[in-house]
């Protein structure tokens, strides 16, 4: 099953059921593609908890060594932004980068969740985007201006539940049609369970929360106007577009 | 004025105006101590912007550089707790350390908010308290597992407006009773002001949110059962205790 979160045409946010090209709600369906409704961040989050360097041929095109424990940075609710949204990063930098990842998105409150138990608390999966600025990520201890920005988190457009996606799913980006990222989540150097009994050894997990799992090697730069694809298989294809001023 | 948020008798939570010790709310006023109801965080942030290094004698200290801009992590609302609570921070850990803090209460969505105006969107101040397992902190490129873990932000008593808090405010911890920082609003090294332009240049932020100034010198080691009390002058006292495993 594929959900997805809208506004419908009266303004009231809801969540259907995506089903061959329609969103189904109580006794109203729409197009996927409808001008009459906006298409939203699939959950929202109370937080997006990232993790860098999950992928050993990123970690390497980074220059950057493999870690020992999984790598971990947040993202607030300011970050959100959903399929189809224009994402506009902060003014004046040289370089902002497009990073395809699986998202996972949980289902409920959790702490210290055993690997043996942590599907038990994923409701499903999504594609994020870590949009990532380079010039002030290379120059700060945390990566907040480098990463938390507004917008530096598109999520969509839907969530899937688990048996939609295939363990070894593709995770790909395209810019203006051309593929840049092609990974698999077979690549992961820590898997989803690993990381949510890591991530809940310190932090309790909300329904909504979304665990942004890494990205595949072949991330770059993007130009004001590029139009971003990722796509994770099962799940979908998040659409969004930049504006760098 | 002061503000505390509180969880009434019948449960519901309300904010209420502390006067003389007594909270009113509507028709009903409560004592601050009574048992019949729960004081709460004064606030519930969508985020927690905290500065690193802000004092001058608290970056020497740590065997750091003074920053040439501000130094910012974030915190989820995971990390919230309030007056009179236990925090447990992550089992195992060597050294977990209190850090007082002047918190400032945001009171509008803002962006790109001009030093000038910046105080327009403070709703007042309160007292956090940064608890810092340094175990993890020292072995991290992002302070997730080291400062955003549940119970690393406690935050309280109240929200006082900004007439109540003096430009040099003092700034203290004690531990057991004892003094442990002794600081003054006026070493920070980057105004309020300042911390509000330059987050907002990146970052949304709601009302509720918190920015967390930065700790003077002073800071140290907790043990289980400490006693914490963070005062910032014309707030008043955060009081909570801890349980180290």
């Amino acid at each position: 099953m594929k959900y997805v979160r809208f506004r419908d045409p009266a303004g009231a946010v809801r969540r259907g059921e995506l089903d061959d090209g329609r969103i189904h709600f109580a006794n109203d369906s729409y197009d996927f593609e409808s001008e009459a409704i906006d298409v939203l961040a699939p959950c929202a989050p109370s937080k997006i908890v990232c993790i860098g360097r999950n992928y050993a041929d990123h970690a390497a095109e980074m220059g950057s060594d493999l870690p020992d424990r999984p790598l971990l940075f947040l993202k607030g609710p300011n970050a959100v932004a959903g399929h189809g949204d224009v994402v506009e990063p902060p003014a004046g930098k040289e370089r902002i980068d497009y990073e395809a990842e699986l998202g996972v998105v949980i289902g409920e409150q959790c702490r210290h969740v055993p690997e043996s138990e942590a599907m038990d608390v994923v409701e499903g999966f999504t594609c994020v985007d870590d949009v990532s600025n380079r010039d002030d990520q290379d120059d700060e201890q945390n990566w907040i201006r480098g990463k938390a920005f507004d917008g530096a988190a598109p999520i969509g457009p839907v969530v899937a539940t688990p048996e939609e996606v295939p363990e070894d799913a593709a995770v790909r980006s395209r810019v203006n049609g051309e593929l840049r990222q092609d990974g698999s989540l077979e690549q992961l150097i820590f898997s989803v369970p690993e990381l949510i009994a890591e991530i809940t050894t310190y932090l309790t997990l909300e329904p909504g929360d979304v665990i942004a799992t890494g990205t595949p090697e072949g991330v770059g730069a993007l130009s004001d106007g590029d139009e971003v694809a990722i796509k994770v298989e099962g799940v979908g294809t998040l659409e969004h577009s930049v504006r760098l001023r």
